[in-house]
């Protein structure tokens, strides 16, 4: 099997430039845990893109930035609405509802998206000992089936949430995806639009590994340099982390990285939905295509190519673009699509 | 307003048989903590319902009895099938995911039942690190919507649970109403049909405070004891305690009081069920009758018995019997259900 | 062997006038979870006592009041500093760690008691994310060891802590034996000398089973409903828990149950203090009374009376007196030690 | 000020054989989470140097591998001895009590290490539901003070650790300082003398980040893929972690790492002990000096080099040594101390 594939984002390597930033930085001694002056200097970049007021902690990875800026809103008797198929909810192992003690309270949802409806409707028990108290609003920007909530609705879903005394926070994992293909600018779909605590991904985008709590209440991040202490996601030799983030700012590396996956992704939406057997299953908004196939299929495919079944029972398969997929990647699989689908159906 | 109602069985006091054997118990110095007389002769009770082999540890509340139950099966990566409207996962404040540090699965339901094909739905991911690994299933009879599980239910989802490898607990907190309900004893629908623990509850037949975990399988209750002390469920003066189960058992009050308070049940569901603007919405199997009524009448009604609206946005009422609701307790209710409703229509 | 003995407080029973109170409450449906009448009552008493503005929770027991009363609080990345003696350092099997998440900082003394210099040499690292935040002093009023803090000294405890920012928490799981031995009402050692927060013990005074979480500093008492519903602390017949306070409280029979007590244990001391072969180990100030024996006239003293050996290595034991300890246990029991110790010394 | 100094081995940048090979690896799509063969290959490794059975777990952090091996192996109502010292208890922000839910019992020492007679006097309350069931050892190799357990000192805790039905857990941050002061090979003071898990450290001996979790048990290592991963501390790109021990291991860097930074402790102090007003405290065995210093000469010495007051009560200061530290650093950083102290005193 060739490594090539369509798996996860997180099967690509590190970008040359950051690899680049991190020799940079390698010179001599350096005060650890974040107290540098790379770390310094990144989080002054942070503040020029999303606001002067952030507050900004780097940790190591995904569920350490969703665990960090959620605690930083919750207490053990509060709960996270979010949708069934966030990240938090389903593929980070129970880590929140073991690390924070609160209750996650998943919603279904056909394209992965909250909306102001379902928020109210999962608004129950305010006061009510009994109940956990609703408080925190979490959603994935871009979704983890590959769609977005367009700028106002995620202002809508953050009106909703302020009028009910909740917090917003943003799983940013793929925010780079998300404001690349919205068109705008980072801030544009964060601190423009009420979100208060986002994961900043940038493991997915490019870097080696690091993802950012960035705070835009500043009321939230009082306690955040504990938690994330903590919570086992402060690094020591910080300026490996910052430094990367630093590269992904400098050029726009990171909308070059985001636009291409996303790039990559319409691509072989393009060439394969009109393949007969192939049905797409969800809008195709950033980086992820997702589609039905015959049963038969996918593991054929999957002899030739990585990438995970999403759904077993009705064999949809989740088909990941990355910051170095190729458009010969993408049309070799296609090509392949071709051949094997159709004699499958 | 009459403090009488139909609110909770909580609402009820205590039989007069188990304040007297409380009296009965209080003489001069006893081992506290469980190792006393009184408790040895009250799970011999237990062992004799239940089997010889049940290891048996008294809480203080159903909170306690379910949280001390799972524990002993579950690992913090683990987590809990359950329905959505089960007691854990409604009820609980968030007490099992913050005490356990695992997440709970909830499963929509009609009727408050789980099913064998709702337990493989959502029997996803064993041995994925990503994933929360199932490992017990929760069922609870009857259920909080006042149904039952029929033996052979419970039987097959024990089945399923034991062929995927996972435990089967049951919340029992109205588990003497689905005995009395079912017109058996009480291992019939537990321990002779595959329930791993059990939940087995005092409070809401008459005791003062008092639930009883009863672990079947006995190498699950090896760390029981560890887990009922550092749950803060381990009653110093545990001869008071234990002694009110030792009444519940003599002379089959346990059954008295269930199945009178079932029986009330019936009789108020019989009486209403006719009433033009009266739905009732579930089975009446146990003590719970559930009705949706026109929205203005709730309140009116609520002016002179208290009772809880379950459901706010269909109207949904729920109306409990307790071991003392009287036969005039639900005529005047009925006769006043009777005035209010159809005028509300 | 005789029922009898010196083993803990908590192997008494219950005192007439409680069982009394709980008979007269027990009458037709009340409101559940501490909304009904006789809760009140017992709040307003409490207020009567000890302040207006205090806040009352009631909980199951000791632990569950300490931890209820600490997690008010505290956040998981805050310690408190404690004797190494504390009963929530040494006999809560882990439960403060595993349910408050946070660090016990235990100081080694040689009576049970901190003191302001203690308290200040353990106020390490504010500020520093690496170290636990120093955040609670908490301590025993009377001590595990049966010695007393003075009146003053509570105070200048209180001062050192407010003056770090700290809190000042006293676990009174025997808070009526120091105030009668103070001879003071029940503020003056609490309210009217700094104490934030106060475990106020039931159960070792003649209840049947129930303590209270006072909470002197409003502020605090904000999160208490939903800590104590989560902790698994809340009662739904309350009733049966805030009616035995109520009893407690008429009549000072709190004052008249600590008074005798305190008083077995002074007549104990006196009784023994001087036979060969025993060595009082601690000042005797409430109703506890620990000495050195000869190691081998422990067992056969044993083998008459129930008491614990509290350090192995010394050879000391702890005698506990209770409200129901008569003057003819303290008489046959020291007569007993005077046959053993001096021939087994 | 000069960046350089002494405040820790983890102000040192990256060894360029680590740089290297993370660009050599850096190459294409290769599965993540830890299922390439990369990391494939540096476990083999790992089993070449510690035994063919040893399980290997990559981490992100020194907590997070202190963690995920003390998780392994404990229940949360069992406990952990440590000293009063050791890197868990006293510089983790109380994530183990957090994350573990567990007590550490944690022992005063002279010279940060445990003996077996300290073990024993510490085995307390096995059985006894009340206290905290003595379960894991956990030593510190070399300490946190600088020191060295000879080999047969690790031998004999894990022999009383044994003997008590214990697990040995080695905190092995500075493993490779530890080896190489003993002239060793690593399995000679881990795997040979009975450790049963090892935080094996990286980043303070040239790695950019990254720590390894290994299990010499292998019956303790059926969770830990759970636990890690639940614990927020499974790096998606998992190669660029694994790969930095690959070069560690490579050449025996590590021993070269670890024996320059020994050297250059022993070289400091050589060249400062006998400064007048200079008192070495702790024996120089690995790559820490501990002296204590007059008060006022501290601030002086820290204008130009970056380093820790250890006791602020007894001016005793912490010079650590790194891979990367010069002869020059030392040498004119002892000129300076010769300067200042001795006009300090």
């Amino acid at each position: 099997m060739s490594q090539r594939g369509f798996a996860s984002d997180n099967y690509a390597g590190v970008h040359p430039d950051v690899m680049a930033k991190l020799a940079e930085v390698n010179t001599g001694h350096v005060v650890s845990y974040g107290d540098d002056s790379v770390t310094a200097e990144t989080i002054e970049r942070f503040r020029q893109l999303l606001g002067d007021q952030v507050e900004v902690f780097f940790v190591f990875n995904g569920t350490g930035a969703n665990v960090t800026a959620l605690q930083s809103m919750l207490r053990t008797w509060q709960n996270v609405i979010c949708t069934e198929t966030a990240h938090i909810n389903w593929d980070e192992a129970g880590a929140p509802e073991r690390l924070l003690g609160s209750k996650l309270v998943d919603v279904t949802t056909p394209d992965g998206k909250l909306t102001p409806d379902l928020i109210r409707a999962n608004f129950i028990g305010r006061g009510d000992v009994h109940h956990v108290q609703p408080t925190v609003v979490s959603i994935t920007q871009s979704t983890e089936l590959g769609t977005l909530y367009a700028i106002d609705e995620v202002q809508a879903i953050a009106d909703i949430a302020h009028e009910l005394g909740m917090y917003l926070h943003m799983d940013g994992a793929r925010i780079c995806n998300a404001a690349a293909s919205l068109g705008v600018e980072l801030r544009a779909t964060t601190a423009d639009v009420g979100v208060d605590a986002l994961s900043f991904g940038g493991t997915k985008n490019g870097l080696m590994g690091g993802e950012a709590v960035v705070i835009f209440n500043p009321e939230l991040a009082q306690n955040t340099p504990f938690i994330r202490k903590q919570q086992m996601q402060l690094a020591s030799k910080m300026r490996f982390i910052s430094a990367q983030f630093l590269a992904l700012f400098e050029n726009d590396l990171w909308h070059a990285n985001a636009s291409h996956a996303n790039a990559m992704a319409r691509r072989l939406r393009d060439a394969v939905a009109d393949i007969p057997g192939v049905t797409i299953t969800q809008e195709v908004q950033a980086n992820g295509v997702f589609a039905r196939l015959p049963e038969t299929a996918i593991p054929k495919l999957q002899e030739a190519y990585h990438f995970y079944t999403w759904d077993e029972a009705s064999h949809e398969v989740r088909w990941m673009c990355s910051w170095d997929t190729t458009e010969d990647d993408i049309d070799s699989f296609a090509k392949l699509v071709a051949e094997i689908v159709p004699a499958s159906s």
